[in-house]
């Protein structure tokens, strides 16, 4: 999906929302826990609950493999389900990759190309290894790397905050650095929004980039902090929950529940717009 | 694998080379190419081949992930090999993974627990997302996390070499922090052979610590700078080749050459033991 149909998608459904598909199986609904295909069955029915309310979906692979071999079918078949729709979205392999330059050419084929088991159009990717771990994820025509500047749990504080020049704290200098590896048609940025405040100093150094911002509910992040500090032209923002709507019920009732939790999201979203 | 039966294994072998298992279908020689299994028996081949000079076998993930689902049935099939066989080994999932603590721990379980479809005894893990990110590996039993310090790719001097105080690089600092994060039975550090020199300073922040050290051989680095300023009283390296050996031939005596690569490389090693 390239950067204008993004922005067109935000606009025909006013509204940034990333869907988190988090999926572990203990915190499933009962009747879908032991059933086949349960956690494709479990994504389908959130995807349709909410695709009306959310431009975006994320599956975290931790999830998916923790399941083992079996987890990662429920995904192809989820990533399957969604190219599937006339309602598209964005999706988002939340898989913190990134490996010498040969080694992340592998992962890129893996997540992002078209020929292969899921098919994203974006990958999250981790910056420690430097330009050439990043750059095999920008040459597939309209996909992405999504690469993590501030992370919004506590370890962020160990090292992306430390100060690497007069100037510059870590994360800001992976900002500023990765500046060269893309631009804001094939790279966006992790912001969490437990660190809202922190998103002027991002917008300052990465204007026109999307930000991909996790953290909102479960964590603690507010959606008024982060469109605050964080909202551009183009809106420039996809703003993730994950636990506070596929977990909003584990009765019978969690579609319902979630597509909820879904519109009260869009709505304060339309708002800003 | 614990880190005395670690030790056990290299004293008996005389030897602490880790293959590298990653296995481009592209590089196979051509009559596994296409055969049912074939990944998995070209595997079984280089370590039949190689499993009495080597005491340690590397998968990297992205080789398998690149190519599906049944790569992931492939690696299974080799580890489930790997854990058959009379003759022991360490295993690496170099996996380069991490995440917020929930979300790693669900990497722990997919890669290091017993009943998993891996049951690695290592992951390999970035720091960039610090502690919580990085402890959920390490309560296993028996079982490993290898950080990521200093790599052998030319992007590591984009951030890992960055002065974050008057004492400390980024991955001197990445080191000292994670010594509070684990201790020396259950954490490694993954560093570089192609920056050699710099096992100097590790050292002095990790005396007792594993080091995973790739880039021999194909990458550039070399095996007598790496012992000269990396071992220590148990050894304490897990030398790594990955193409030297497992592409030294793509006719039907990979398996033969593959040998005689990584018997030329225990000899080198039994002679520093």
């Amino acid at each position: 999906m390239t950067r204008q149909e993004l922005i067109n998608l935000i606009q025909e459904r006013r509204s940034f929302l990333c869907v988190g598909l988090d999926v572990d199986k203990n915190k499933m609904p009962e009747h879908l826990r032991n059933e086949k295909d349960g956690v494709f069955l479990f994504n389908k029915a959130i995807i349709d609950a909410t695709i009306d309310y959310a431009v975006a979906y994320k599956p975290n692979l931790a999830f998916y493999e923790a399941m083992g071999i079996e987890g990662l079918v429920q995904l192809k078949k989820t990533m399957e389900y969604l190219h599937s729709l006339d309602k598209k979205a964005f999706t988002i392999a939340d898989a913190k990759r990134g490996d010498i330059g040969n080694t992340s050419q592998q992962y890129a084929k893996a997540f992002l190309d078209p020929s292969g088991d899921y098919n994203f159009d974006s990958l999250t990717v981790a910056p420690y290894m430097g330009a050439d771990s990043v750059q095999p994820f920008t040459v597939y025509e309209g996909k992405w790397v999504i690469l993590l500047a501030l992370t919004s749990n506590k370890g962020a504080f160990d090292f992306q905050f430390l100060p690497v020049d007069e100037q510059h704290k870590l994360f800001e200098k992976v900002l500023e650095t990765s500046q060269q590896w893309g631009n804001k048609d094939n790279m966006m940025y992790v912001v969490g929004a437990t660190k809202a405040d922190m998103l002027t100093q991002v917008r300052a150094i990465a204007p026109d980039n999307f930000l991909l911002v996790p953290g909102v509910g479960a964590q603690g992040g507010s959606l008024e902090e982060v469109c605050k500090y964080g909202l551009n032209r183009d809106c420039g923002l996809l703003v993730n929950s994950s636990r506070g709507i596929i977990y909003a019920s584990t009765g019978m009732d969690f579609a319902e529940r979630a597509a909820e939790e879904a519109l009260k999201l869009q709505r304060q979203m339309a708002s800003v717009l």
